[in-house]
């Protein structure tokens, strides 16, 4: 048994009429892609030949989205707006791509897909189709940044597109099972950070159609006066728009959106005038509407329409039972197809002209395509470089220089305002402070004598929050702008699932040619696993590069700059790069330099080399490869071959260092790879020795084609943490310069003689190191006088 | 300069005094751990060889916590509370380990810390010293079941241990700083969800101390009446205590603890009557005191207490500035210590007697140390198992028949409530429904006609937060009780950070013998890579494997059955377990079944084995080896092995299978490895075509060490994932029938010969289906009739 959906009596005003009509249009196509191969206009009766043979799609959200896509649309014509659109559920891209396809926006981008009949069987036909479109947005979507598929991040991603942005509206459909994820729960917070003067607008529309897969959603079961209570709390002023008879909420939205694109213009427009408030409560809408509204009402007994039985597709046994096959027909022809389509299929006049013209169209907004790009000016890193006369005679803080660096490129694009840095609230801790002589902590919340930098307008981005710095980080890069994420390197396995997600977005963005590349994805993390000296175990994770290296290798790189000068270089060439996902490696703390700027560019350019001057080996006579990667690896590997100097003068030692991680595996593997004959050029037939940053492993998993592979031996990390003195925590590792003089001595045959005598000293020095430290709390003093070749 | 911090006038009341000078020990003995290494008393004048050499520790926190404490000692004593504590801002650890020290604890714990002035002087020194304990909260802390390096999982952790302990409250500070993470954000929801017949209560103490490293935080600083109404938004009654003279604190805290300890009383008290209410609010406080409070409040002329710069170590240049130590000493004599401590060292029976006694004493709980613990009673899995006459006949949902074992698992427990279930809102999606028949899930707010088995005492906790599900799991199992936590696959990277720190207190913990190991964490992931028919690419990801796989070897464990019994088989083997990270793999979708419960059960226990019905070799005489791991994978190779025996008949294949991945691993690597014979027992020599469900670099990350792994051949997913047919994605990722038949058939010199003409059919007849796939969007038909060697 099928009962009629929620169609509703006719509306009598002529734009409700046509809002309407559109809507009816873009839920007849939505069906249509979830269910039909044929018979697009249902031009003869239904038959199940017609019907896709698996049926994929999730309708319970589609008539929301729908709806305030027609009603932004309209306020877009009648306001003039400069509005783009996010949607949280993006599993109801059935009903996006309908309202592009009206648009004639996806028909300009996929012309195959015209507006006619055959464009239209092609729409409904590739929707969740071998071949075809996912079933939630991707980047398949004109006028979308957002993906939804893994929920959560709309919000945030919204926000961070109107930071620099003042003239843009973000809306933004947040579902309710969305709304229970930790990161959205947390995007709530962005008026404490949004700046009327500087940034754009908000408008998040929360939509509450009550269920999620089988549950009800928690926010559509709270009292109405709690909900309220919560989103005031945060900032917020909700508009309820609720019901079921369309005309009677087309009425109710189109009133409530308008009053919010008043309030956000009286709110920016005061205090572009210099009479904003700390009071202000930024507009959003709460839309209560039934799930899978104007869908079957009640199917086999059971409610659908209004329930979570909707969620997906509705009903499914098409093919096999007669009667869901009518009930399908019946349900498209309920919205009155033969007044919507023309005969050839396109759009009648009164539907096609709901919609903005051009650019305003919100599926072709240029700055959803990364089409809005203004290009970078960076100073030149050698400006900001340390001098160093000798290798491992100067100390510097890597990220200082960084520091520096960043508020130069700050002022280079004061005017543009197209660079923000995020961090959660690390700025200062990770030595980046520099940039608070050129501006402050964004900030809109009251403030306090003794407040750090705190400012409006900001061009620094600091929450308790990496969700929230990614997701804004996100939102602005996707918007065509550039920015800089700086992390604890433990913590940014917070954000994991959304770096993957935003790697995805990325390999299916770079196969379509109306969008832009868009400017990469920078991590800076520092306060690295080595130098927890205040944290201890639960700061020590080195596992962020791991993951990202699991992602597609032509967008991802992974650099560890072994000091200041190499983060300079390799920081500069991320920020120039576009499409990729960069993670630089880089510690905060005092430690030794080694190459002059010059010296670093040429080493980072080629991204791994011999360091001839720490070297004692000939070309075509060498014993043992000390390479490192890291900071703290590459000092540990130098000491340690001022050790084996020290106690086998006569051992032939090769020192490699390599910058960019992705160097290490093959052309096949990684674009940046390079091939067997020049990886043994670099790494001989010699045992090698690795000191590596991170879990061995990875190294492991990058050169096990390699020639000699056999004989390479990785020290890392091996989850042996806690709060020590940073020598303690190579001991503990393994790490330390002992452990790998010996390691190498262990795998010369022409010295093996002479290791147990040798060993004995060197377990005996590690001893007095060890005790000495747990005795005083003291570190191991610093070499101060290296012996280099030449 | 130096200003006196706010110790405040002397108090009245005889409670207060009490509580005062206990509070000011613990402050005492924080200031000592964070600075000294020596004289802990005072007894002479401070020199700056007393003084650590490296300060580590933060103090901004710490006062709030020692009186927190305080308080709740008190209201533990008035009102006999079984009342636990868990501390979100876990880097003020010094004040933990004070007021463990002062209760008795510590050194019950640790008897070479004793209460006296030896004991008081080790207690200094290990804090945060080589060889000594973190400065945040970690498993050394007695009565902690909450590591607080990582913030934002107080409130869930809390949440958690509450779940089935009707007689417990946990209380919980959450730090301002914390406030802003998500996972924290979207905790406040717990409301909804904890039942006041059930569970316990928690009551949160947010601690508005105003500032994190650098920034104030947003709730220190929204309008009081918007934070009130964002805390009665989420449904709880928050009490603010706030102040900064001691005493007028005292008191009004004093007053608010009780005030929520009554009203806790009174809605569990109505609820457990049977006159409960939907309309309840949980009390709770909002406490807002100084950050740093009564440390100095200016140093150099620039304000510390009540400060953000009283965040760490307030002032650092002890050992070089005779002025920096003159104002140690001067405020860590400000807390009066002669009036506090024996001349001994011992806290004087003032400041003694203010603890409960035994185990109420918060650091003695023995919930937190998992001594309380029911064995769980398990079904036996064979009861649940498939029939399986004949390999790959009968097809299965095998997370359904994992649902029936769950199912009377939840009965045998009924009584014991030691057993609940966690995932985000999809159980009935991932068939684990049958639990339905004998439970619900957990909802306390409104429901409405068509909800879905929604129960106030449900045993299924569904809340669309992977965070949520993983913060109550492990606050369930770190009080002793069993879990499941299942969720999509790709969906599991959410809570990477979560499961490595749980990790890293797993390990932590087993070296600590006053804490019980605690039941496993246990994972189901399914809705997985091969099968988000669904979903498409952004629910496609398999790297949650790989980064459990990068903690400690003795603590994880992944399992990837190839069919239902063998889920079965490892599901029981997982819940029974204690102190582990258990990962299993399994798809939802009807699949092929192999073994029987016999077979299963002895596949399992082996790990992985030989396949004899599937293979066409004989001992000794091995052309190449299909080896598979996870239940697409299987089917593939199986199916390849008919492709096989079909063009090649004469091929000898052994099939491979398995199921526990660390013993790919050699037995140094982890626990579960076999040794290199037992391997090449296995694998002999010939070429391996190995067949993986997620990246295949993890299979070699296991192996290259062992003989035979350069012709180790794997495939698995390269990350190329759309909305697809089953089959069509194996061909995405070449994981499929004819790819691994060929890919076989390239190693083997033996039939090269054929290679040419065999390739040609194999790729006409992949183009076929692939031609077939795209045109109608069916997917392959299954293989019916199987070849099996006998």
């Amino acid at each position: 048994m099928i009962t009629a959906g929620s169609i509703g009596q006719q509306p009598t005003t002529r734009w409700v009429q046509r809002l309407d009509a559109w809507w009816r249009a873009a839920n007849y196509l939505s069906v249509g892609q979830i269910y039909l191969l044929d018979n697009p206009l249902l031009r003869e009766p239904l038959q199940p030949r017609h019907v896709k043979p698996r049926l994929l799609g999730h309708w319970g959200t589609v008539p929301g989205l729908t709806l305030t896509y027609a009603h932004l649309s309209r306020m877009i014509m009648l306001h003039k707006l400069d509005l783009m659109l996010v949607t949280g559920p993006g599993h109801g891209a059935a009903g996006l791509n309908a309202a592009a396809w009206l648009e004639g926006t996806y028909s300009e981008c996929y012309p195959e897909i015209s507006q006619d009949e055959d464009g239209m069987r092609r729409l409904f036909r590739q929707f969740s189709f071998p071949g075809g479109v996912p079933s939630h947005a991707s980047a398949h979507l004109p006028g979308s940044i957002h993906e939804g598929g893994e929920l959560g991040y709309s919000l945030a991603h919204a926000t961070g597109a109107v930071l620099d942005n003042p003239g843009l509206i973000a809306a933004c459909v947040i579902g309710d099972g969305e709304a229970e994820t930790g990161p959205l729960a947390t995007s709530w917070q962005a008026t404490a950070f949004l700046s009327p003067e500087r940034d754009g607008a908000v408008l998040p529309i929360l939509h509450l159609n009550g269920y999620k897969i089988a549950n009800p959603t928690v926010l559509a079961r709270i009292p109405r006066h709690e909900l309220n209570s919560l989103l005031i709390g945060h900032g917020w002023r909700p508009i309820e728009v609720a019901g079921s008879d369309p005309t009677e909420v087309h009425e109710s939205y189109a009133d409530a959106v308008e009053k919010c694109v008043l309030g956000i213009r009286e709110i920016q427009g005061a205090a572009r005038r210099g009479y904003g408030s700390r009071d202000r409560k930024w507009p959003m809408i709460v839309l209560r509407t039934p799930k899978g509204w104007t869908g079957p009402h009640e199917i086999d007994g059971k409610q659908v329409e209004g329930s979570w039985r909707s969620h997906q597709v509705p009903f499914a046994a098409i093919r096999e039972d007669a009667h869901h096959l009518a009930c399908l027909e019946q349900w498209m022809l309920s919205y009155r197809p033969e007044e919507l389509f023309e005969r050839d299929g396109a759009p009648v006049p009164m539907v096609c002209d709901h919609r903005p013209l051009g650019t305003d169209r919100i599926s072709a907004k240029p700055v959803t395509h990364g089409q809005v790009q203004r290009d970078l000016r960076l100073p030149d890193p050698a400006e900001h470089a340390v001098e160093v006369p000798m290798p491992g005679t100067v100390v510097a803080e890597s990220t200082k220089r960084l520091g520096t660096y960043l508020r130069d490129a700050m002022r280079l694009n004061e005017e543009q305002h197209n660079l923000l840095l995020f961090a959660p609230d690390e700025h200062a801790s990770n030595r980046l402070d520099a940039v608070f002589e050129v501006t402050g902590r964004r900030w809109q919340l009251a403030t306090e004598p003794g407040d750090d930098h705190l400012a409006p307008d900001g061009r620094v981005l600091e929450v308790l929050s990496e969700h929230l710095c990614q997701g804004w980080l996100e939102g602005y890069l996707l918007t065509g702008r550039h920015g800089l994420l700086s992390s604890y390197e433990a913590f940014a396995h917070v954000v994991d699932s959304m770096v993957a997600q935003h790697a995805k977005w990325l390999h299916t963005a770079a196969r379509i040619p109306w969008r832009r590349p868009i400017p990469s994805l920078n991590y800076l993390l520092t306060s690295h696993v080595w130098r927890q000296d205040h944290n201890g175990a639960s700061h020590q994770d080195p596992g962020f590069v791991d993951h990202v290296l699991n992602k597609r290798p032509e967008l991802v790189r992974v650099y560890l700059p072994p000091d200041a000068n190499c983060l300079l270089s390799v920081a500069d060439h991320c920020l120039r790069s576009h499409g990729l996902v960069n993670v630089i490696v880089s510690g905060k703390q005092p430690a030794l330099q080694y190459l002059t700027a010059d010296e670093a560019a040429a080493h980072c350019e080629q991204g791994l080399g011999v360091w001839r001057w720490a070297s004692t080996d000939a070309e075509g006579d060498t014993d043992v490869v000390m390479a490192c990667a890291g900071d703290v690896p590459t000092q540990e590997t130098l000491a340690a071959v001022q050790v084996l100097r020290e106690f086998v003068p006569d051992l032939r030692i090769r020192v490699v260092n390599v910058v960019d991680l992705a160097r290490l595996a093959s052309p096949e593997q990684h674009p940046h790879g390079i091939d067997d004959k020049a990886y043994r050029e670099i790494f001989t037939d010699a045992p090698v020795i690795f000191a590596y940053h991170g879990y061995p492993w990875l190294i492991h998993r990058l050169t096990y084609r390699r020639p000699g592979h056999d004989d390479l031996h990785v020290h890392g990390f091996h989850e042996n943490g806690t709060t020590t003195t940073p020598f303690d925590m190579c001991v503990l590792n393994e790490l330390d310069r002992y452990h790998l003089a010996l390691a190498a001595l262990e795998r010369v045959p022409r010295v093996t003689g002479r290791l147990g005598h040798v060993r004995q000293q060197l377990l005996d020095r590690l001893a007095v190191h060890h005790d000495h430290i747990r005795r005083t709390g003291e570190d191991l003093p610093e070499i101060r006088e290296w012996t280099w070749t030449q």
